[in-house]
């Protein structure tokens, strides 16, 4: 693969799996590629989220909006610059504010591949 | 591991290695710990930057400032919330705008382990 450089403009969004909220992601680079990891952009309606069970190592960066994020029973607020990491196997709900959310994330593996 | 969030607030910026530029980088989550990325941020002074060829794939998500990105004979303008993608094995120059760059970045696997 080449060096590549992405915007938002890049995305395809389409809905996230097995949620019915307006959640979206928009994969970049993932399986279909020869990296090790999945990057995209997600999308967060507000007040809308999604409560998982990682499959995958995922990194989330905050661009735009904020996200509650809660885990092992502690809700922490997450404000744009943000970087949150949910663990393969850790539980993990993330609900977007009254702005809705606009995310970049990294996993490894390819999260669709492990679903 | 558990889920974890993260602000810039939590970095401990150190030089990035082998370069004498004002290019800092703060691991948060890295072979330290028991996970298959490494997550930080980096800071860039004003016109300051490196040419690296990539011991890893690197993902870097560009948060406040901008950054110019030329590999393989193309300059790209990266702006706030644009993501970059390294591949392992690439040549990538990078410089920070007049106002610098702050970013976010997650490597796989460990970028310190690899050089």
């Amino acid at each position: 693969m080449k060096v590549r450089c992405y915007t938002v403009a890049d995305a395809r969004f389409e809905r996230s799996p097995d949620q019915q909220g307006e959640v979206f992601t928009a994969n970049l680079v993932d399986e279909r590629h020869d990296a090790p990891v999945t990057i995209g952009y997600g999308r967060y309606a507000p007040g809308h989220g999604l409560t998982e069970t990682m499959a995958v190592d995922d990194v989330m960066i905050l661009l735009e909006g904020s996200l509650s994020i809660t885990a092992n029973g502690t809700t922490t607020q997450v404000a744009p610059g943000g970087i949150v990491h949910m663990p393969k196997g850790e539980e993990v709900t993330i609900v977007a504010g009254e702005d809705g959310a606009l995310t970049a994330y990294v996993t490894h593996p390819h999260w669709r591949e492990a679903r």
